[in-house]
Protein backbone atom coordinates (compact mmCIF):
# COMPACT_ATOMS: atom_id res chain seq x y z
CA UNK A 1 0.00 0.00 0.00
CA UNK A 2 1.66 3.46 -0.86
CA UNK A 3 1.34 6.25 1.58
CA UNK A 4 2.15 9.45 -0.26
CA UNK A 5 3.25 11.42 2.53
CA UNK A 6 4.40 14.37 0.20
CA UNK A 7 0.96 15.21 -0.55
CA UNK A 8 -0.53 14.07 2.71
CA UNK A 9 -2.58 16.59 4.48
CA UNK A 10 -0.61 17.73 7.96
CA UNK A 11 -2.93 18.13 10.98
CA UNK A 12 -1.65 20.05 13.76
CA UNK A 13 -1.71 18.78 17.08
CA UNK A 14 -1.17 21.07 19.84
CA UNK A 15 0.54 20.26 23.14
CA UNK A 16 0.69 16.76 21.77
CA UNK A 17 1.34 14.05 24.72
CA UNK A 18 1.45 17.05 27.02
CA UNK A 19 4.33 18.64 24.64
CA UNK A 20 5.32 22.37 24.46
CA UNK A 21 3.88 24.16 21.21
CA UNK A 22 2.62 21.85 18.26
CA UNK A 23 3.24 19.23 15.99
CA UNK A 24 2.41 19.33 11.98
CA UNK A 25 1.44 15.50 11.88
CA UNK A 26 0.86 13.47 8.24
CA UNK A 27 -0.25 9.83 9.83
CA UNK A 28 -2.14 6.55 8.14
CA UNK A 29 -3.01 3.87 10.80
CA UNK A 30 -5.01 0.86 10.05
CA UNK A 31 -4.93 -0.27 13.94
CA UNK A 32 -1.67 -2.49 13.95
CA UNK A 33 0.82 0.74 12.49
CA UNK A 34 0.82 3.92 12.87
CA UNK A 35 2.93 5.28 10.15
CA UNK A 36 3.49 9.05 10.70
CA UNK A 37 5.61 12.05 9.02
CA UNK A 38 6.03 15.09 11.87
CA UNK A 39 7.57 17.77 11.74
CA UNK A 40 8.70 20.24 14.80
CA UNK A 41 9.30 24.08 15.52
CA UNK A 42 12.04 25.20 17.17
CA UNK A 43 10.56 24.97 21.21
CA UNK A 44 8.55 22.04 20.03
CA UNK A 45 8.10 18.93 21.87
CA UNK A 46 6.49 15.79 21.97
CA UNK A 47 5.68 15.10 25.93
CA UNK A 48 6.99 11.97 27.88
CA UNK A 49 5.08 9.18 27.39
CA UNK A 50 5.12 5.24 27.92
CA UNK A 51 4.51 3.16 24.85
CA UNK A 52 2.26 0.54 26.82
CA UNK A 53 1.11 -1.63 23.50
CA UNK A 54 3.19 -0.55 21.12
CA UNK A 55 6.75 0.74 20.40
CA UNK A 56 8.01 3.45 18.38
CA UNK A 57 10.72 3.64 15.70
CA UNK A 58 11.52 7.47 14.98
CA UNK A 59 13.82 8.35 11.85
CA UNK A 60 15.14 11.55 11.64
CA UNK A 61 14.67 13.26 8.11
CA UNK A 62 16.18 16.90 8.84
CA UNK A 63 17.22 19.34 11.68
CA UNK A 64 18.66 18.40 14.58
CA UNK A 65 17.03 17.83 18.54
CA UNK A 66 17.26 15.20 21.25
CA UNK A 67 14.94 12.34 22.16
CA UNK A 68 14.47 11.82 26.18
CA UNK A 69 14.50 7.75 26.34
CA UNK A 70 14.22 6.12 29.54
CA UNK A 71 16.09 9.28 31.21
CA UNK A 72 18.85 9.72 28.96
CA UNK A 73 19.13 12.55 26.34
CA UNK A 74 19.79 11.08 22.85
CA UNK A 75 21.19 13.75 20.36
CA UNK A 76 19.30 14.05 16.90
CA UNK A 77 20.64 14.32 13.34
CA UNK A 78 19.59 13.86 10.05
CA UNK A 79 20.12 9.96 9.56
CA UNK A 80 19.65 8.85 13.66
CA UNK A 81 16.99 6.73 14.05
CA UNK A 82 16.00 6.05 17.66
CA UNK A 83 14.08 2.91 18.77
CA UNK A 84 11.51 2.81 21.94
CA UNK A 85 11.06 -0.69 22.50
CA UNK A 86 7.39 -1.49 24.07
CA UNK A 87 7.59 -0.53 27.75
CA UNK A 88 9.36 1.81 27.61
CA UNK A 89 9.30 5.53 27.52
CA UNK A 90 10.65 8.86 25.62
CA UNK A 91 10.12 12.64 24.68
CA UNK A 92 10.80 14.27 21.35
CA UNK A 93 12.21 17.82 21.58
CA UNK A 94 13.39 20.47 19.12
CA UNK A 95 15.47 22.09 21.46
CA UNK A 96 16.97 24.50 19.21
CA UNK A 97 16.33 28.53 19.10
CA UNK A 98 13.99 30.35 17.45
CA UNK A 99 14.27 30.67 13.71
CA UNK A 100 16.49 27.31 13.65
CA UNK A 101 15.71 24.57 11.32
CA UNK A 102 12.61 22.23 12.08
CA UNK A 103 13.06 18.44 13.22
CA UNK A 104 11.43 16.03 10.74
CA UNK A 105 10.92 13.01 11.11
CA UNK A 106 9.29 9.52 9.95
CA UNK A 107 8.13 6.85 12.64
CA UNK A 108 6.13 4.03 12.91
CA UNK A 109 4.58 2.49 15.66
CA UNK A 110 3.70 -1.47 15.32
CA UNK A 111 1.24 -2.59 18.36
CA UNK A 112 3.06 -5.33 19.82
CA UNK B 1 17.88 3.85 21.79
CA UNK B 2 19.93 5.77 19.25
CA UNK B 3 20.75 3.82 16.31
CA UNK B 4 23.66 6.13 14.34
CA UNK B 5 23.12 4.93 10.69
CA UNK B 6 25.15 7.70 8.89
CA UNK B 7 27.97 5.61 11.19
CA UNK B 8 27.29 2.17 11.02
CA UNK B 9 28.81 -0.37 8.59
CA UNK B 10 26.39 -2.14 5.60
CA UNK B 11 26.57 -5.43 5.11
CA UNK B 12 26.34 -6.48 1.36
CA UNK B 13 23.71 -8.97 0.65
CA UNK B 14 23.45 -11.00 -2.56
CA UNK B 15 20.18 -11.63 -3.91
CA UNK B 16 18.25 -11.01 -0.94
CA UNK B 17 15.22 -12.81 -1.02
CA UNK B 18 15.49 -14.33 -4.64
CA UNK B 19 16.62 -10.79 -6.21
CA UNK B 20 18.72 -9.63 -8.37
CA UNK B 21 22.07 -8.24 -7.18
CA UNK B 22 22.66 -6.96 -4.15
CA UNK B 23 21.21 -5.17 -1.31
CA UNK B 24 23.47 -2.73 1.06
CA UNK B 25 22.11 -3.22 3.96
CA UNK B 26 22.58 -1.48 7.73
CA UNK B 27 20.34 -3.03 10.05
CA UNK B 28 19.67 -3.88 13.43
CA UNK B 29 17.57 -6.38 15.41
CA UNK B 30 16.08 -6.94 19.15
CA UNK B 31 14.27 -9.46 17.93
CA UNK B 32 10.47 -8.03 17.91
CA UNK B 33 11.55 -4.92 15.27
CA UNK B 34 14.12 -4.84 12.74
CA UNK B 35 14.84 -1.41 11.69
CA UNK B 36 17.26 -1.35 8.36
CA UNK B 37 18.67 1.38 6.23
CA UNK B 38 19.09 -0.41 2.37
CA UNK B 39 20.48 0.49 -0.90
CA UNK B 40 19.97 -0.83 -4.15
CA UNK B 41 21.70 0.16 -7.18
CA UNK B 42 20.19 0.22 -10.68
CA UNK B 43 18.65 -3.16 -11.34
CA UNK B 44 19.26 -4.20 -7.89
CA UNK B 45 15.88 -6.27 -6.28
CA UNK B 46 15.03 -7.66 -3.13
CA UNK B 47 12.79 -10.50 -4.19
CA UNK B 48 9.19 -11.64 -3.55
CA UNK B 49 8.05 -12.56 0.10
CA UNK B 50 5.26 -12.67 2.25
CA UNK B 51 5.53 -11.51 5.64
CA UNK B 52 4.08 -14.21 7.25
CA UNK B 53 4.71 -13.33 10.89
CA UNK B 54 5.46 -9.31 10.64
CA UNK B 55 4.44 -6.37 8.60
CA UNK B 56 7.16 -3.64 6.36
CA UNK B 57 6.78 -0.27 6.72
CA UNK B 58 9.46 1.44 3.95
CA UNK B 59 9.97 4.48 3.83
CA UNK B 60 12.02 6.19 0.09
CA UNK B 61 15.19 8.35 1.00
CA UNK B 62 16.33 9.06 -2.25
CA UNK B 63 16.25 7.78 -5.53
CA UNK B 64 13.46 5.80 -7.47
CA UNK B 65 12.29 2.65 -7.88
CA UNK B 66 8.99 0.15 -7.78
CA UNK B 67 7.52 -1.65 -5.06
CA UNK B 68 5.78 -4.92 -6.59
CA UNK B 69 2.82 -5.48 -3.47
CA UNK B 70 0.27 -7.66 -3.84
CA UNK B 71 0.54 -7.84 -7.92
CA UNK B 72 0.28 -4.02 -7.86
CA UNK B 73 3.30 -1.99 -9.07
CA UNK B 74 4.15 1.17 -6.85
CA UNK B 75 5.76 4.25 -8.00
CA UNK B 76 8.54 5.15 -5.17
CA UNK B 77 10.21 8.35 -5.03
CA UNK B 78 11.59 10.41 -1.97
CA UNK B 79 8.65 11.03 0.62
CA UNK B 80 7.17 7.99 -0.40
CA UNK B 81 5.73 5.27 1.89
CA UNK B 82 4.94 1.41 0.96
CA UNK B 83 3.35 -0.51 3.75
CA UNK B 84 2.97 -4.20 3.37
CA UNK B 85 0.86 -5.37 6.07
CA UNK B 86 1.45 -8.61 8.13
CA UNK B 87 0.13 -11.98 5.52
CA UNK B 88 1.03 -9.49 2.52
CA UNK B 89 3.32 -9.95 -0.28
CA UNK B 90 6.33 -7.65 -1.86
CA UNK B 91 8.99 -7.27 -4.33
CA UNK B 92 11.28 -3.60 -4.00
CA UNK B 93 13.15 -2.57 -7.10
CA UNK B 94 15.75 -0.42 -8.54
CA UNK B 95 14.05 -0.16 -11.89
CA UNK B 96 16.31 2.50 -13.63
CA UNK B 97 18.72 1.76 -16.11
CA UNK B 98 23.06 1.62 -14.93
CA UNK B 99 24.44 4.83 -14.20
CA UNK B 100 20.81 6.02 -12.44
CA UNK B 101 20.42 6.52 -8.79
CA UNK B 102 20.41 4.33 -5.89
CA UNK B 103 17.11 3.50 -4.28
CA UNK B 104 17.59 4.40 -0.77
CA UNK B 105 14.76 3.18 2.05
CA UNK B 106 14.43 3.74 5.88
CA UNK B 107 12.22 0.34 6.72
CA UNK B 108 10.87 -1.07 10.27
CA UNK B 109 9.84 -4.54 10.17
CA UNK B 110 7.74 -5.27 13.56
CA UNK B 111 6.80 -8.50 14.70
CA UNK B 112 3.27 -8.67 15.19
Amino acid sequence: MRLDFVNMEAERIPHMRGGEKEVALKSYSDGKNKIMLGRLIPGATIGLHTHETNSETVYILSGTGKMLCDGVYEDLAPGVCTYCPKGHQHSLMNDNPEGSEDLVFFAVVPEQ
